[in-house]
């Protein structure tokens, strides 16, 4: 959502890079493939500027900060120190927020305040926010005065909220003006954000009454009235309304922009829904990471201390998790001393138990997220999930049972393991969405409850049943 | 994306069902929340269909999905035998597969003759291909020709591609014409998608060649050629294309709608922003499920028998991986028949190396989704894990030995504990990126490699590090 036209004169159409005729250029940008890989490392190690700019200039900027996050951070800092001049918003942008740092820092203040310049708001505060104090107190003092107005409007909401996600330059109108006046508006209009998808209507307050399309405007004759070619779903959100939730809502109801109102209902920025994606796929992410047991953001280019670092406390409380698997034991050595079989077969109804309940917390987790696993139906889930357990269990017990039968000739010890399979498969399908609903009940999030928990759960559970029911029967 | 306007006589502005006019309408729609479903519960038992009406009509079409997905299966028959006069197309479009075939096969033909004629092809087609052979044929019959030849079409790129997720209604005009011409042609045009963002412009031979937004054609003057007024970043996707890569392109360079051409660069259709997010979230969804060991798409609406049939497979593949461990147990049993306490630690280090081999597993599954692990990286992405692996396992092995020390008095078997955690974190870390790296080399699913592999190689690893070093070094 770059800008290059921001400062274009007034009423000029903003023009593009490549000319264009009736011949056909190639518009599309080139790849980040191995070939131009090799290319542009062999221009830096050349310490080529000219050939590395060749080689950089036609990609687009997402694959800049791609190759930039992918490369050692020795290639990095010999690419910045030929190529820090022309990094620009687009590209600081696209980066990772660890690699931008390093990446802000390279830049000479003149280039980081031109490049800051360029970007929507938006994009300004989603750099910013994560930046130390003096760099942003630089790049706010960079920024032309109605921006950094707005980028520290913006800043005044919370992180993660809808007021942060948005960019403040609006297109909005008179709800009772015409298409022509629209039309005239926009010709005349001094600045206009490079994409808008909507007019919004506001009354006298300035809050948002309707969303036009461009393409009804477009279609319809100067004469009809705007607010005749509103579109029936409407919504807005709240500026402090969480960024989880907009990504939620643009998913659901499939909205391409939404206007953003403060407390009073004013319209204050818009959300579109390319903001929305990059948060869905940033939540997901979140979900997926934390149901491993990844707790911090991770990225490719942290080093081996950091990942180290940032996985170590799970693994800890792992540590201590799984120690109460080994005080379940311990409480049957006796059983295991006088028949140490079990100690080998033991971990098969433990590790059966732990996928079943990786399976089972997936789906809930999954289900909470989509809210599709809401009050109307918790209770019937938690049912199905029983007796999905108790199926699963039945028909492990059958296959476990008989097959140890044959194994190890010892019908006893295959009864022993199939009763203690179908306990632990029925404790693991109901660990697995009783967890999360839990934890969701709390106001946690229900990823959180993750691997660990459910497996000590599993683990647990699987080594008591399988040495109790061995002491029962077979002692 | 219905198309209530579909139909509309030529030149005539779209109307919005709602009157608007100076005063403010509330266009938010209902929420779905516990009170209204108590209401809609309340007026199906009672056999109210008015009631039952009144209850759903200010609901979006995404939250009667909803609803229809989280009731039981009897609330769902009796709802639909008061209420299928009045699902329309959308309501279909957004439900599940699995409960919308239930909900088709309910609907009086006529019903669903009409819902499916207010849909955009897309939707059709989505609607479409999960249908059986006469169904199919009924809807198609029931289109209108120039849609059932779209349909037809899109049916015939294969499933899961750009050409049956592409609409076919697209905007395009000839890259020589200017504003002026643009303004006209949409104002005469006898019908018009509901929602476009773009004029595709094309070739004499149809062959897309840029993309002008709305906003910069109604900003513009008459005499503006559409060309000088195209976007910089411009990519056309290929019909056969998979639909995940589509996705990944829309998020990855902020497209908002794109077009679709054939094998000889000819338009074919559009994909939208709205459409490549529901795609992306879908990938995401298998990507979690996969890496959790649920291989087939589950719904909340699901019976027990359906969901322990679709788990089952995968548990009864982890049993015999399982079985593994317990061989290499079985090769140790003297060991601990003299020494019983080791029966009961194992299971610490090999859960601790389940963990840590989950962490890296779902950090590179993550990796390769988003291509942020590619051949520029892998090599040193590997060198990390070890790395970290390493670490992590000097860090824990300190903890544990030193905790099992004190608390056991044994200060041999803390050195053993400590090895084995060495060991195992360090193959835990690789085999977490290393099977997945060497499963997409395959060209297979990264995420496939799931739990059960990475788990069980960290099992057969910890129980065999474990009682190897405690043979060693305390008989």
């Amino acid at each position: 959502m770059s800008n290059d036209e921001r400062n274009r004169p007034e009423d000029a159409p903003p023009t593009t890079p490549q000319t264009q005729g009736t011949t056909a250029p190639d518009m599309q940008d080139a790849e980040l493939d191995d070939a131009r890989l090799e290319v542009i490392l062999d221009a830096v190690e050349a310490g080529d500027a000219v050939a590395l700019a060749a080689a950089l200039e036609p990609l687009h900027a997402a694959d800049i900060a791609d190759l930039l996050e992918q490369i050692s951070s020795a290639e990095r800092r010999a690419l910045l120190a030929l190529h820090a001049d022309r990094i620009d918003g687009d590209t600081l942008s696209e980066l990772d927020e660890a690699i931008r740092e390093v990446v802000i820092e390279s830049l000479p203040r003149a280039v980081l305040a031109r490049a800051m310049r360029t970007l929507d708001t938006d994009d300004v505060v989603d750099i910013l926010e994560d930046l130390d104090e003096p760099d942003q107190a630089f790049i706010l003092q960079a920024l032309e005065s109605d921006d950094r107005a707005a980028v520290e409007s913006s800043l005044s909401y919370p992180e993660n909220s809808a007021g942060r996600l948005m960019q403040s330059e609006t297109v909005s109108m008179p709800q009772d003006w015409t298409v022509g006046q629209a039309i005239d508006f926009l010709r005349n209009a001094e600045w206009l954000p490079d994409q808008f998808y909507h007019v919004i209507l506001v009354d006298e307050r300035h809050q948002p009454q309707g969303n036009v399309t461009l393409g009804r405007i477009l279609a319809a004759r100067r004469d009809v009235a705007l607010a005749t070619l509103a579109e029936d779903v409407f919504r807005t959100i709240e500026a402090t309304e969480s960024e989880a939730e907009v990504a939620f809502l643009f998913n659901k109801y499939h909205l391409i922009s939404t206007p953003v109102v403060d407390d009073a209902g004013r319209l204050v920025g818009v959300i579109t829904i390319d903001d929305a994606m990059i948060v869905l796929d940033e939540e997901h992410e979140e979900d997926m990471m934390r149901l491993s047991g990844v707790v911090m953001e991770e990225s490719v280019s942290d080093t081996a201390l950091t990942t180290a670092r940032q996985r170590l406390p799970w693994l800890v409380v792992n540590l201590f998790t799984a120690s109460l698997s080994a005080v379940v034991i311990t409480q049957f050595e006796a059983t295991i001393q006088s028949l140490v079989i079990l100690a080998a077969l033991m971990p098969i109804v433990a590790s059966t138990g732990g996928i079943a309940g990786t399976q089972s917390l997936a789906v809930a987790v999954r289900a909470l997220a989509t809210r599709s696993l809401t009050t109307a139906n918790a209770r019937r889930v938690v049912r199905r999930e029983m007796g999905a357990g108790l199926l699963n269990g039945l028909g492990l017990a059958i296959v476990l049972g008989a097959g140890s039968w044959l194994v190890l000739g010892e019908p006893l010890l295959g009864v022993v393991l199939g009763l203690a399979m179908v306990c632990t498969q029925i404790i693991a399908a109901l660990g697995g969405v009783l967890v999360p609903l839990g934890m969701n009940r709390l106001g946690m999030d229900p990823a959180l409850a993750s691997g660990t928990f459910v497996t000590t759960l599993t683990d647990v559970m699987g080594f008591f049943a399988f040495l109790g029911f061995a002491t029962i029967v077979l002692l």
